[in-house]
C-alpha cells in the first residue's frame, strides 16, 4: 500500500456536472475511515506536476455539498496531455514523486478518452517505480464519445440545454416568420460525433416542431440537399429551425467552419458554422435569418441540468471511491442501461485500456435516411438522459454556486521545471 | 359604444413573457360579463388587416393558463409598422372596417414604442371614422427602452438569462484558463441601449467574478482602452469574461458588426460583434478565445424567466383590460417602482402619446467611469428585476409549452389587397 491519500483531477473541457462527480468522490471518501485526504489538482494534472494540491479536507461540508449543483471545474481543469512514457519519462517520474511525497495511493482522473489513457499509463508506470498507484477513471465528456459506458456524465445536461434552447428559439421564429426571420441556425458542440446535435432533435415531438433540420458530422455536408430541405420546411411550416454540429464537414473532410487554430492536442478549434450556414441560406434562398452559437453556455448550463445526468455524475464519483476501496485498479465505472422506458440503469465497470482513445460515433441508424433528422432508435436512446430537472439554489435571482477556499497543501519538493 | 369584443395583437420581437400578458388579457376579459370575445391577431396587426382573427374563446381554460409559462408570441407577431395616416389612410380604414365587422370596440396592442404610436393613431383615427375604438397599449420589449414605465415586461427575463449565462460561462473559463481559453465573449441584444448588457453585470458579485468587461452602446468603443482592460483582467484573474452589446459602435457611429442588412423599420440588422471582438483580442493580445452569440435564445428563454417579470407581464395584461372597462383610452399601464429593497412596485398609467417613439437610454451614472462596468445605482435598479424563478412545467424532460388551436373567426369582408 503506497499511502491512503487520494489525488483527484479534472481534465479537459468541463461540464455542468463534473463537480457533481467531484462531490461524489469527496463525500464518499470522507465516509471511509481507511481513506486519507482528498487532494484535488489545481488546474488538473498540472497541479500534480507543480505540486499544487488543493486540500479538500479544509472545505466545509456545505461547500463540498454545493459542488453537486455547481458547473465547470471547481478545482480547475486543463488541456494538457501527458506524452507517451518513452517520450517524456520525466513527467511520469514527477507525478510519482509528488504522489509519494504526499502519501497518495489513489489517482482518480475525471475526464475523457485521453485522460483514461493517461490514468492507465500512470497505473502501469507506478508499479515500475515501486510505488503502485490505484488509478480509477471517472467518465466525463459532453461529447458522449466514450466507448463501453452507455452515456457519459455531462452529456445529458448539454443535451437538455440544446433541446430546450431549440424548442424555445423555434417558437420565437414561428411567431415572427410571417414578416421577419424565417430561418434560425443554432450551432452546438460535437467535433466528430453528432450526439449533441442529435439530442436537440428530441424537441421535435409533433409534426412541424423545431428543429426541422439537423446537420451532423457523421453525414458529409451536401449543400443542395440541405438547401432543398430548408426550403421545404419554410414552404410547409413557414420557417425552418436548424441545429448544426460544429464538426459538420464536406465530403473531403473540410469543416464548414475551420478557424485554422489548433489546441494542445492538435485538434482543430472550430466555431462559426452557424453564420456560415445562415449566409448560405440567405445567398441561395433569400430568407431572412438569425443564428446563435451557444459555445460554453451549453456545457456550463447547470441551471437547466438534467436530473438524470446529475445523479449519474455523482454516482460515478462515488463508485470510483468504492472501486478503489474494493481493491480494483485501472478501471472506470460505467453506466449500463437496463431499459429505456421506464429508464433503468446500473453501474458497470470497464478496463481503462479498453476505454482509452476510442471515439464512439453515433450509430448510422440514429440518423434518418435523408441525413437531417433522428430516428425512433435515437429518441429511445436520448430520451431518458434529459429526464428530470435538478435546479440549483438561487440567491439574489442568480444561481448560488460553490465558492471554495482552495487552500494548497504545503509543498515538499523542489519546483517542477516546465518545458 | 362600438362593440364589446376585443382585438389583441402582439407586435415586434417577441419575449419570454409576452404570452403572460396575453394570458392576463384573456383571463381577465373572461371574468367581465360585459366584455365579449377576445380575438387575437394572427401574426399581429397583419391579422387585423387580413381579417385573420384567432377566436380565443375556443381555447380551453388550461390552454390559456399555459400561455403564462410559454415564450414567444403564441398568436404570431410581426415586424410591420403602419405608416402615418396621411401616407396610408387605406390601412387605417381597413382596420376600422374589420373592427366594425366583428363588433370590436377594444384594441390592446402589446409591443414597444412603434406599437404604442400605432395604437395612439388608431384611437384618434377611429373617432374620425365614427367608430371609436378604445386603444390600450401593453408594454413589451426586451430592450427596456420604453419611457415612463420603470421597466418593460420581457426585460427582466432576458436580464436574468444573460446574468446566469455569463456567470456559468465565466466559471467555465475560470476553470480552463491556466492552459486553454483565457478570453470569452458573450454577445447580447441591445441595439441602441445597453440595458441587457448592463444587467449581465449583476453576475459579478465579488471581486474577480465574471463579467470583467462590458461593452455598452452608450460608450463609443475605444479599442486601446478595451484591450488594456482585457489584459489587466487576464493578468489579475487569469481570464477575462466579456459581455458586449450588439449595438457597440465606434465614435463615428459605425457598429462593430454591421451586417449591412436592414429590417422593415429601416433598423440595421446586427450580429457578429462577439467574433469581431474575440479576433481583436487574439490579434492584439494573443489570448486563446471562445465566443457565444445567444441571439433569440436570450429572449425566448422562458425556462429561466424572472419571476418578477412573469408577474409584471401578467399584471400589465390584466391592467389593460381593467383600464378599458374603467373607460380609459389611449393609455398604457406602467410599472411604478416604489422601493428597490425590498422591491415594491405598483401599476401606473401613461398616455400613449407620451410613450410613442421615445427611446429611453441607460443613465450615464449606471456605467462606471471607465465605461466597462456597472455602478451601484445600476445594481440597485437591475437587482429586483431578475428576482424569483418561475419554472414552466416539464414533460419528457422538456418544457411543456402551450399548443393552441388558433381557430380563425369566419371572414365577413373581401380580402385585403396587400401592396
Amino acid at each position: 500500500m503506497s499511502g491512503n491519500n487520494i489525488f483527484y483531477a479534472q481534465s479537459g473541457g468541463v461540464t455542468a456536472v463534473i463537480n457533481a462527480s467531484a462531490c461524489g468522490v469527496i463525500e464518499t471518501a470522507r465516509s471511509y475511515p481507511e481513506l486519507g485526504k482528498v487532494y484535488a489538482g489545481r488546474n488538473g494534472i498540472i497541479g500534480a506536476l507543480r505540486e499544487e494540491l488543493i486540500d479538500t479536507s479544509l472545505e466545509s461540508v456545505d461547500a463540498i455539498a454545493a459542488l453537486r449543483h455547481t458547473p465547470s471545474g471547481a478545482f480547475g481543469s486543463c488541456r494538457y496531455k501527458l506524452k507517451g512514457i518513452e517520450e517524456n519519462r520525466a513527467e511520469y517520474e514527477r507525478l510519482i514523486e509528488v504522489f509519494r511525497a504526499h502519501a497518495i495511493g489513489y489517482f482518480f482522473y475525471n475526464g475523457g478518452g485521453d485522460s483514461q489513457d493517461t490514468a492507465n499509463k500512470v497505473s502501469q508506470f507506478s508499479k515500475s517505480m515501486d510505488y503502485p498507484i490505484t488509478c480509477i477513471g471517472i467518465p466525463k465528456t459532453v461529447d458522449n464519445d466514450l466507448p463501453i459506458t452507455d452515456n457519459c456524465p455531462g452529456f445529458g445536461s448539454v443535451a437538455k440545454y440544446v433541446a430546450v434552447s431549440i424548442r424555445e428559439a423555434g417558437l420565437d421564429v414561428a411567431s415572427m416568420c410571417e414578416s421577419s426571420t424565417k430561418v434560425f441556425v443554432l450551432e452546438v458542440m460535437g467535433r466528430h460525433a453528432g450526439w449533441i446535435a442529435g439530442a436537440a432533435g428530441l424537441a421535435a415531438e409533433q409534426e412541424g416542431d423545431a428543429p426541422h433540420v439537423i446537420v451532423f458530422p457523421e453525414i458529409p455536408f451536401d449543400k443542395s440537399a440541405f438547401l432543398a430541405k430548408v426550403k421545404s420546411s419554410v414552404d410547409k411550416y413557414g420557417y425552418c429551425a436548424i441545429v448544426v454540429s460544429e464538426g459538420a464537414h464536406y465530403e473531403d473532410g473540410t469543416f464548414l467552419a475551420d478557424q485554422g487554430t489548433r489546441d494542445a492536442f492538435g485538434h482543430a478549434q472550430l466555431g462559426g458554422v452557424a453564420p456560415t450556414l445562415a449566409n448560405m441560406v440567405k445567398d441561395e434562398l433569400g430568407y431572412k435569418y438569425h443564428w446563435a452559437v451557444s459555445d460554453y453556455l451549453q456545457r456550463a448550463a447547470r441551471h437547466i441540468a438534467s436530473g438524470t445526468d446529475v445523479e449519474q455524475a455523482y454516482a460515478m464519483g462515488k463508485a470510483a471511491v468504492e472501486f478503489a476501496v474494493a481493491g480494483k485498479n485501472a478501471v472506470m465505472p460505467t453506466i449500463v442501461r437496463e431499459s429505456s422506458a421506464p429508464y433503468k440503469w446500473r453501474i458497470g465497470e470497464a478496463n481503462l485500456g479498453d476505454v482509452a482513445n476510442v471515439e464512439k460515433k453515433m450509430p448510422r441508424d440514429f440518423i434518418t435516411e435523408d441525413g437531417f433528422g433522428i430516428t425512433a432508435s435515437a429518441r429511445e436512446y436520448f430520451a431518458p438522459l434529459i429526464l428530470g430537472e435538478d435546479y440549483p439554489p438561487y440567491h439574489n435571482g442568480l444561481p448560488d454556486y460553490a465558492r471554495l477556499q482552495k487552500t494548497l497543501a504545503a509543498k515538499k519538493l523542489p519546483a517542477w521545471q516546465e518545458k
